[in-house]
């Protein structure tokens, strides 16, 4: 269904293909895959470094049977010497059958797919897209909820420049959630969301406090609040505390027992290691499903699945 | 032929060494090669950065079913620790069956050859030799020509220090080529090898400008005018505009239709991007070439072809 | 024997287990291997570069069918985001089979062992402990002397921050060595570890003199001595003189002919080029050994010998 396809933004995928993707990666972690891309190289062109999603595209490629080029230090290429990115990538589409492709420029991902031949896949560009991190999102949900249709879920942290939390409500939207979006004022998600949000039927509520909806959530998506966003530091000092996530902070909130905490991580102190051993984290479950959602997306863009 | 040789200089090589690994690598882009060097490892050692030509080398020895190891960064090897090359290279030797090196000096490739006993390929030391680059250069002109022999050639730009352009003169001298060196006074190419030319009986001509002999060739190889080498700025500007190829100065230059462009890339502002959906650019084929190209070096060196 | 061990110290190797290590060595050297661990990923962490180490350990797994993920530069980690060790190595443990950690904190593997599931070896922590460098030493002593038993060993040069030659002189403990530590005064071996070789029985000395012990040694095993770390440098001056090994040198130490030196590599002044064609010299072929341990290692410990 996905062959030749390239993976730029959840945007560009229907409810049935993203049923697919999903479906895919259930697959890849039951059936033996390991020579299924026996030959197939994988360029890994990291112009800023990730290193989880540089590893988690590695590992997929491999155990699929493929192989990996790449770099993760942009200075270390030609673009050093003032080369386009555009030159970069037609060059390198002549020594590999994919690119993933991870940019600090919005829309590099879209210009690579339209300069080269081969498929590309976005590992993030910019404040924008990163279309396998809401794969594997959703993936995690519909592992421990059983299903992705009529949850509640609520968005904790920033919500402004979170583009991750952007993403999966996009995503989301397709199976009518209800959604909280949980901030404090100043890192309240962008209208434009919210006006797509509306023009997709999405019930959804703008609030301050975790604890006005704790009660009612399937999913806790947190996500880090970066301080230095922050003009005036008092302003960040009023609202760390409240997004302190914590075995105590849980406690406290009464939340019911099958609610599940994702973040897709690094977190610094907004989430507490005192959590990892309860049975609402399931966010190292998160990332470890990177693996088989890349298998799955690595193998049916590369046309095993015909 | 080529077993356990080191690849160290295109002088080392006579007219029929080189078109041997011409034809294996035509060979090697028609025939399958999968597992041609599975369990062999290459080393490599990148002591100044150069991702196309690192890339490409691990892409051709992955296709062949080898395995790669190795570097990009000086800073993070011994080196720092005042290792001498010498030792360096007598370690990993005993981790590799073939090591490639890059070297920011002139000669480490000759002193890595006559220090180890697996087998060297020279990817650049310092200004003077990069031989598989001239092997792809060679390689992308008899595909676009149908032969080597007989052809007029023009090399433009920095004829000074672009070491691609004296090595692939030096080559093209086994094949009765007409040679235009087109540069600026400032930039001619040195004295040495006009006289090397002159000894193996090469027509060669010095000039300033592409107009005067535009319908006369078959081949133009660019280079890149590396602005930081003029002392004078005033210089630089006089002739930088000459040397700016687009489609519209082709056009004003009446050229023949069978003209191929070659360029080692990464070019900056010498040559327009208008010029690459003509009939004439072969650049990033020429780029595409080093695959095939270092396949076969590696698979010959290996001892694959007794 | 060592399935699924986590190899952290050599201190927690039993006489038999290191026999053991060393035998599996030696059939990996004989035998054909290149399928053993065939689907397997073992991620090489690197908080520290260290190229040689690193390179090795990618040979080993690679020589065995295995593939290999990792970084070799903290500093494009998430570690700079402020990510924990612990969330770091649990996230990557869902990418792989096996984890080899290079880390600056010492205790950073014990650390990482008891956070994942998968196993870790160290390769290196701190100024503490380097197993599988022991290990390859312990494997070049026995192959050169053909016997680990009752040697005669003296270590030369730091013995104060050299963490091989401290972890060494524990393993030998083991074999009835008797130990000669000669150093400059303000070099001696720690304490500490003279007391544990108490313990266990060794008879050792400590002396400032090569000369003195020099007809009675089987193994020397050299270290380099870190000019940085005199805080007088009339004191390293006083000192650097004698252990400058050379032809020279050891033609009047008169040592017999079946001496055999040592050195982790790499080396600076202390060691002069004039002896590596010496007979004595087994320096290379000990940075070679590198790859059998190390495949031995990664073999037992992903549990192909039952």
């Amino acid at each position: 269904m996905l062959k030749n396809r390239d993976i730029i933004s959840i945007l560009d995928f229907t409810k049935e293909e993203i049923s697919y993707v999903l479906e895919l990666s259930k697959r890849m972690e039951r059936e033996s895959s390991a020579d299924m891309l026996k030959g197939k190289i994988l360029a890994n062109l990291f112009f800023e470094p990730s290193t989880r999603t540089r590893l988690s595209f590695e590992t997929a490629m491999k155990r699929l049977g493929g192989d990996v080029i790449g770099f993760d230090d942009p200075d270390k290429t030609s673009t050093v010497k003032g080369e386009s990115l555009k030159d970069s990538v037609k060059i390198i589409e002549g020594y590999c059958d994919i690119i993933v492709l991870r940019h600090f420029l919005e829309g590099a991902s879209r210009l690579t797919a339209d300069t080269v031949n081969v498929p590309v896949i976005n590992a993030g560009d910019g404040a924008s897209q990163h279309p396998t991190q809401t794969f594997l999102d959703l993936y995690t949900i519909k592992n421990t909820k059983g299903r992705l249709e009529g949850l509640s879920v609520g968005f904790l942290g920033d919500l402004k420049y979170g583009r991750t939390a952007h993403s999966l409500a996009y995503a989301l939207a397709h199976f009518n959630s209800e959604m909280y979006f949980i901030s404090p004022p100043s890192l309240r998600i962008p209208k434009d969301y919210i006006e797509q949000l509306q023009l997709r039927g999405v019930s959804y509520y703008e609030i301050d406090s975790l604890f006005e909806v704790s009660g009612k959530l399937d999913i806790l998506y947190c996500t880090r609040i970066q301080k230095e966003r922050f003009a005036d530091p008092v302003e960040y000092e009023k609202v760390r505390g409240v997004y302190k996530l914590s075995r105590v902070v849980l406690d406290k909130l009464k939340i019911g027992n099958d609610l599940k905490i994702l973040h897709p991580l690094p977190r610094v102190e907004e989430m507490d290691e005192s959590l990892d051993t309860t049975e609402y984290a399931v966010y190292f479950q998160q990332a470890h499903s990177g693996v088989p959602v890349r298998k799955a997306l690595l193998a049916a863009v590369l046309g095993v699945f015909q």
